[in-house]
């Protein structure tokens, strides 16, 4: 079927159910970062592959929204007969919506696909201009989506408290006590990551986030209802592993289990940011009382126990391993004859098979960043979506990568010298790493949130008048998703307070269009510092263990305690990393780990 | 009349109003933070005299409420068998009466005294627990207090264009266009400060903050109506300056003036953090249709323009001399007999006789902070309250003092040695100067808000386990209130972006209960920064020329760039104040002003 045809069917089912526009997010039911290919409705209808995006049809014309990162992306894969191209940011799907369409019009959503905070928000909205939100009970793209993918049945995995640290029950029995302090009847959790957590199981259902995707009910009482595909589950035992009181179902349950709670007049809490606008509003139908409050499984996530942190720390040396190789492989590589033999991919590919060699990696916890010259300079750069650059022309080679590990998660960006960089190269590169380590080495008291610490990270390119678009730093989970929250350091940051346990990247970086860009990104543990002071204070303690590139310092742009900084911190990856290296690599580790 | 007299006048109105509570609050009806005497009523109900503050009046008891600063004043002043003393914050008002009274209460509450926005979310939680908010017609304060003073009539000044830099008309015209795009038909202002900022008034209603009290309207076509005593204006030619279309009338008339705005069902805008309930209320119930949002004086009277920053250095410089000249001879009188005749108010007095020899020299900005030893540990000490300490029993001095004048308004604090410093003092001092430097290089660009710079000035304290219990920085009017919004530098801080021509201080500080408080406070101008950098940012430029004291600094806690810095400065403060002193005071400086 050719989009123009899909475009045709989903206009009539619009005529049928008498609707002036549909709206199809990128989302999934479970509103996660990634979905897998059976949710892939944007690129079923619109062509755009992209990781973000939506799309409105309307009965006489049709938009695809992107971001800034797929601008290019978007006009090879969406035909412009069929879509406009409009800026998913600064001309949100919304605001097109009430632009295109006057009073009495009626718009269509998946109530499945959006947030119930966005449901609601955009209820609002139209309703003040006389248009109607109108949940549809069949998606017209699943109704024609003939050779829709089966949702693949991957085995669930049971991750032992070796890895975990604390039993599920624990947890529940924790969140429960919360809950029945604010008379809570039960918690709706529709995302992976904190099912998952909760009950200390993952899955392989989507690439680069290790979950079983799922629904799933914690009641007053620690039990939990767990709505997943059973067979996922075969030859597990998820009660054995997870406790009694947890019981399994299939999705397709969850609506009479909604039913049932609706009917006793429940009081369901659950968090409007990532819950599905489905679910509550089955709740609400039924009778249920909701409770709109941050998920309470969040925190808790957050802030790793002792031995997931430990398990982070060997997971970061593992990985350290992985990137040295690679870093010296690549040095080795660029004093061969034709290095143009390689390119972004061969050299992404390269670095996924060192890391692959270790038994315990399970998959890159994003697709890798692999950038040489300007193309360094989009953020989001993927080798995929273009001719990859080959090895050779370029002055410096961006590298932003990762690995689920069974004990951790890793997210790691190294820029290093591939040619001769510029005087000014060194000059930005050390400034970005002058506001990495000023961030690295802050101490700071409990209540402080991430927006107070990002000014640290950029203060070193702001004195020269410079800056970088992007966050500071994301939170990251153990052996689960690579990006999390509610921890953030950025200008428009989080003031949750980072606490004890939370694992937060430290990543400025510099861009400069069509000619380089520059990152430099540690993960980091938050941990509590001992001082003489008055106060209990914390700090960072990082976890990855990777040279920085000395070919790109200038230590003009340094004060001592940089250098001092950077010294130790090389100390520590030598003294960590070259047991288990050895011969050309090894060689290039003591050269690379030498005293500024 | 005894206080126990007036509680039962007041409790006699009650019960001829039917009210089961009356709140008093230390605010007048301008909302600022000063107030006239005949507006003391809080003083004169309870006795008790500081700044901030409040009371409850029940049928059968009565509660006093103040903040930290003044629990020990309250239970000198306040007769506890009379009043019950309540903490402020940790005990707000509402909550008391919402503890002491059920359902079917009446509240009662004079609406010129409360800012609207507190008067409707008071109203909301009263409500909810079946309770009435009732805004009274007669103060029963106002109706007993029969030896009230009169409001003293004080000359207005005319402040000219060679000070304001800007004429009034130019002023009003650029905010009346924003209110016609807005389809805003009037503002209604009812605090001092935007007020004398609009017309290019100042007066001497109250002491510290150089305004004439009063209310006014701006319409949309940048008429402006001012609601004032006319004999402050006596033989001023006010329209002559401020503008033909500014008016002048009693403020008996500002009620008829409301009433007819509402009549024309006009649409007035207000900012319900700053504007009198009152007003308001008169406003809604005439007909007028309520525009809720930031008062537009804020921004553009935050934005000092040239003449007024040019005003400010020179109003720093002469305060850099008197400051200079009260150090200088503190020192002298420290090596002279019987140094214990002075105490803090003596010192106190000596400074400020040194500011008035300086014929611009207006009045304080504040209450002179004059605090010894553990007296500079309460942060808002005054030697007034209880014994003054006597030099030369301590070894750390801490002034926080200030000056209107003509040309700007100036803020300062410095710590210095009067005695035998210890190790652990002069390393504390030197980690808040090294905060108080590190802020004072920032540079940032267009979009930052002090919340994002305030942990520059803790990170040195942070990083040793310390911390101080206050904002970083406040902003700082010109010849107007020496604390102003919107800026503000703080860990619950601003998110308004700094931006050209702003003043704000810079005062980390650290204070040990009992023992001694440091404090470094210069006051900052933001001002544009040059760079080779792709991006615009700003930068501080420092108004206060003083010296800090060289025998609390121990260079082993600072880096060379903060002594560089320091350096810097002081030969800065050379320059500048050296040609204005002369004998042992210019021989001081030279010592003072020595590099590291």
């Amino acid at each position: 079927m050719t989009h123009a045809q899909r475009l045709a069917h989903v206009r009539d089912d619009l005529r049928q159910q008498q609707l002036d526009a549909f709206i199809v997010p990128h989302d999934d039911e479970h509103l996660g970062e990634y979905i897998p290919p059976y949710a892939e409705r944007l690129a079923w209808l619109t062509g755009f592959t992209g990781s973000a995006g939506a799309a409105v049809v309307l009965t006489g014309k049709a938009a695809v929204f992107v971001d800034g990162r797929y601008t290019v992306q978007v006009r090879h894969q969406c035909d412009s007969a069929l879509f406009e191209y409009r800026h998913l940011i600064e001309q949100p799907v919304l605001d097109y919506v009430l632009g295109e369409l006057a009073a009495g019009a009626r718009v269509g959503v998946d109530p499945r696909l959006h947030s119930r905070g966005w449901f609601d928000a955009a209820k609002k909205k139209l309703a003040a201009r006389g248009m109607e939100l109108v949940p549809v009970s069949l998606n017209p793209i699943d109704h024609h989506w003939h050779d829709r993918p089966e949702p693949e049945i991957r085995p669930a995995l049971l991750l032992s408290q070796e890895y975990s640290g604390q039993h599920s029950e624990a947890k529940r029995n924790r969140i429960a006590e919360q809950l029945a302090a604010n008379h809570i009847d039960a918690q709706l959790l529709t995302q992976a990551e904190p099912i998952n957590w909760l009950l200390n199981i993952r899955g392989r259902d989507i690439p680069c986030l290790p979950v079983v995707l799922g629904f799933a009910l914690l009641h007053q009482d620690g039990r939990v209802q767990l709505f997943a595909e059973p067979a996922k589950f075969e030859d597990l035992d998820l009660t054995g592993h997870s406790g009694v009181n947890v019981s399994l179902a299939p999705v397709s349950e969850l609506e009479a289990a909604l039913r049932e709670l609706g009917k006793k007049g429940a009081r369901v809490q659950l968090d409007p940011t990532t819950a599905n606008a489905w679910s509550s509003l089955v709740l609400e139908q039924a009778g249920a009382e909701l409770v709109f409050a941050d998920d309470p499984c969040m925190l808790p996530k957050a802030c790793k126990n002792p031995v997931e942190v430990q398990g982070s720390r060997t997971a970061h040396l593992r990985d350290g391993v992985a990137v040295c190789r690679f870093l010296a492989w690549l040095d080795r590589r660029l004093a061969e004859p034709n290095p143009e033999l390689e390119d972004e991919g061969t050299l992404a590919d390269k670095l996924h098979a060192l890391r692959a060699e270790h038994p315990e990696f399970v998959e890159p916890s994003f697709g890798t960043i692999s950038a040489l010259g300007p193309n360094a300079a989009m953020c989001h750069y993927h080798h995929g979506n273009g001719t990859p650059r080959k090895l050779g022309q370029d002055a410096i080679y961006l590298v932003d990568s990762g690995g689920q590990y069974l004990d951790g998660t890793t997210d790691i960006t190294r820029t290093v010298a591939v040619g001769e960089p510029s005087e000014e190269m060194r000059k930005l590169f050390t400034l970005v790493l002058r506001g990495h380590i000023d961030l690295a080495c802050a101490r700071f008291p409990a209540g402080t949130g991430g927006l107070q610490l990002d000014a640290l990270a950029r203060m070193p390119l702001w004195q020269q008048g410079y800056n970088f678009d992007h966050g500071t730093g994301h939170g990251v989970g153990h052996f689960l998703s690579v990006h999390e929250g509610p921890q953030r350091i950025s200008p428009r940051g989080s003031t949750v307070p980072l606490a004890t346990g939370m694992i937060v990247s430290n990543e400025p970086g510099y861009y400069r269009e069509n000619a380089f860009g520059i990152r430099c990104e540690n993960l980091e543990v938050v941990q509590p510092a001992e001082t003489d002071g008055d106060i209990p204070v914390f700090e960072f303690e990082h976890l990855t263990q990777v040279p920085f590139d000395r070919r790109l310092i200038d230590t003009a742009w340094l004060d001592t305690r940089h250098i001092d900084w950077l010294n130790h911190y090389h100390a520590g990856v030598w003294e960590k990393i070259s047991p288990q290296l050895a011969g050309e690599d090894l060689i290039w580790l003591e050269q690379a780990t030498r005293p500024l």
